[in-house]
C-alpha cells in the first residue's frame, strides 16, 4: 500500500473507494505506477482473525498461499498472532495473492486485488475437524467469486452445520453481490447463515432497497443476526427482534480505512461468542474499527485487549 | 520489523540497539520468534538515497538484490522514489538481503541482518559513468565486511577519484570498525574520504578515544568534512577548521530509531552538495532524522521538501 493523490486515482482509471479484481499484468502496471510502498499482510477474513486473536479468541485460519516470499510473510504474520494455520502452501504459479492499495489524503483506500493462489484453495484442503470444533465459521464473500474456494466454502458450511456450529458471512463488496447475489439469498433462505455482515451499500445491493432502513427491515427477519456498518454513521445490528445501534468510535485522524469492516467484524464476533449484549458487540466492533483506520494497514497495531477493556 | 518487549530481546540473546549479522538459519529462527511484522524496504545507503531523492536530489543506486519477491519490492520502492537503479538482480540463492528488526517500547531498534545477495555485488556491476557523473559517491561501511562489495567499493572510490568527485562514507557500526578499522584509517590517510559520517560510538572505535571531544579533535584534521551524530544530544561537524553543532530536532514521540543516521546523512548531503553552511547542513540532517524516528521504518513518510523548507 502507498499514499496517492486523487489525480493518480483518476489517471489510472481506478474506482476510488472500491475493490477491483485485477490480473497479474494489470497488477504489475499498477505497482509500477505506485509510489514507495509498504507491505503488510492482509486479506479480509485474515484481518478479522488477526483482530479476534489479538482480543484473545482462539482462532484457526484456512486459506491458500503460494510457496513464495509473500506466502511466507503471510503465514508468519498469521501464526505470530497466535492463529493456527495449516493449509499447505501451493507450489508453482500463480504467486500469493496481493492487493495494491492506494490511500488518498482523505484516508480512503482504493484496492486492486490479484487473487493469485487464493483462488485455488481446494475443498480437499479443509480440516473439517477444525471447523467442527469452532464456535463460529467465518467466511468472506470475496472468495465466493472464484470457483474452487466457493466449493470449499460450501463444504465448510456443511461441516459447520453438521456439527451444530454457527456460520458467519461477510458480503465483502457490492460487486460480489452483483455476481453471486442469488447464491447468497439462497444460503440465507436455507438458514445457512447465522451472522451476516454487510455495509450499507452491500445491504442495498442484496435487498434491492435504496433506503437503509427499508433494507434493514427487509433482510433482518431472514437472518438470526444481521450487522450493518455505515462508516462514520456507526453501525446497526438486529438479532432476534432486538435492534441496536452504535455511533462510530472517535478517531483523531482517519489515516487509512483499509480493514475497517474486517476489524468491526472481529470486535463484534469477539463479543458474540462470549454472549455479550448486542449493543456491546457493536461497541466492540466500533472500537476495533476505529483502531485500524487510525494507521496504515488492515492489521491491528494497538493492544486490542487494553483498548476494549472499558467496554467489557 | 515488529514491536517487541525487552524480555524478548533478552530471551533471544540479542544485542539491544545493535546490528548483528546473521546467517539464513538464524534469520529463520528469529523471524519465527518475532510477532506480526511489516515489511518495509531498507538498507542503510538506500535509505539515505530515498531521503535525498525525497528532498529533490538526483540519485542513482548501485546494489545487489536477488530475483525474488523481496528484490522486486526493493527495486520498486527505490525506483518509485525517483532513483535510478540498474544493477541487474542476481539469479538463484541466496535471496535478497533482509533485516529483522525488533523495536522495543523505548523506540530503540535491534537489527539482525542476513546480507543475502547483497554480499555478492560484483565490482563488474558498477556503472562507472554514473559514478563519474555524480557529485558525491556515498558508501556504507556495512558492506565493507563481505569481500565482493568491498572490492566493488574500492573500485567505485577509484572511479570517483579519477573523475574528481567527492567520496562520502558512513562507518555504519562499531563492529565494522573492529574488523576493518585499519582499512578505514588507510583510506582516510590516503585522502580517499572527503565526507565521513559516524556516530559517537564509531568515532570512539575508530580513534581509540573514549572522550567524544578528544575523538573529534583527533580525527577532524584528517578528513575534509567530519560529521558525528550523538542521538538525542544532536550532532557535530568539522570542516576546514570550522566547527558546527546542532541540537536534535524535537520529536513528539520516538517510535522507531531505525534509519536515524541514514536520514541524517541524507539531509546533510542535500545541503552539502548545494554549498549551504555547515550549520544548515547539520540542521537539515537533524530534521530528516527526526522525521524518520517518528514512525516505523527507515524510509521517510512525510514530505521532506516541505519539512526542510523553513531551513533553506
Amino acid at each position: 500500500m502507498a499514499p496517492a493523490h486523487d489525480d493518480l486515482i483518476v489517471a489510472l482509471g481506478l474506482a476510488k473507494g472500491g475493490m477491483t479484481l485485477v490480473d497479474e499484468a494489470r497488477a504489475h502496471d499498477l505497482y509500477a505506477a505506485m509510489g514507495p510502498a509498504r507491505e503488510i499482510s492482509g486479506g479480509s477474513a485474515a484481518n478479522t482473525l488477526a483482530g479476534l486473536a489479538a482480543l484473545g479468541s482462539a482462532c484457526g485460519f484456512i486459506g491458500q498461499v503460494s510457496q513464495d516470499q509473500l506466502g511466507d510473510v503471510f503465514a508468519h504474520d498469521i501464526r505470530a498472532g497466535g492463529i493456527a494455520f495449516d493449509t499447505p502452501a501451493r507450489a508453482g504459479q500463480p504467486s500469493t495473492a496481493r492487493c495494491l492499495i492506494f490511500v488518498t489524503p482523505d484516508g480512503q483506500r482504493t484496492m486492486n486485488t490479484f487473487l493469485g493462489a487464493s483462488q485455488f484453495l481446494p475443498a480437499e484442503a479443509l480440516d473439517e475437524k477444525v471447523i467442527a470444533d469452532a464456535a463460529v465459521l467465518y467466511l468472506e464473500g470475496y472468495l465466493w467469486d472464484p470457483e474452487e474456494p466457493r466449493r470449499a466454502m460450501r463444504r465448510a458450511i456443511g461441516a459447520a452445520r453438521a456439527a451444530g456450529r454457527k456460520v458467519a458471512f461477510t458480503l465483502s463488496d457490492a460487486f460480489v453481490i452483483a455476481r453471486h447475489g442469488d447464491d447468497f439469498r439462497a444460503l440465507i433462505a436455507a438458514g445457512d447463515i447465522d451472522i451476516l455482515f454487510a455495509n450499507e451499500h452491500e445491504l442495498a445491493a442484496l435487498t434491492g432497497q435504496a433506503d437503509f432502513h427499508d433494507g434493514l427491515a427487509a433482510l433482518a427477519p431472514h437472518v438470526p443476526t444481521l450487522v450493518v456498518t455505515r462508516s462514520e454513521q456507526g453501525a446497526h445490528a438486529v438479532s432476534g427482534g432486538e435492534h441496536a445501534h452504535v455511533a462510530a468510535a472517535p478517531v483523531a485522524r482517519v489515516v487509512d480505512t483499509t480493514g475497517a469492516g474486517d476489524l468491526f467484524a472481529a470486535g463484534f464476533l469477539f463479543g458474540h461468542v462470549r454472549g455479550l449484549s448486542l449493543h456491546t458487540c457493536l461497541a466492540l466492533g466500533a472500537a476495533c474499527a476505529a483502531e485500524v483506520i487510525s494507521h496504515y494497514g488492515a492489521r491491528p497495531e494497538a493492544d486490542l485487549r487494553n483498548l476494549v477493556a472499558p467496554l467489557l
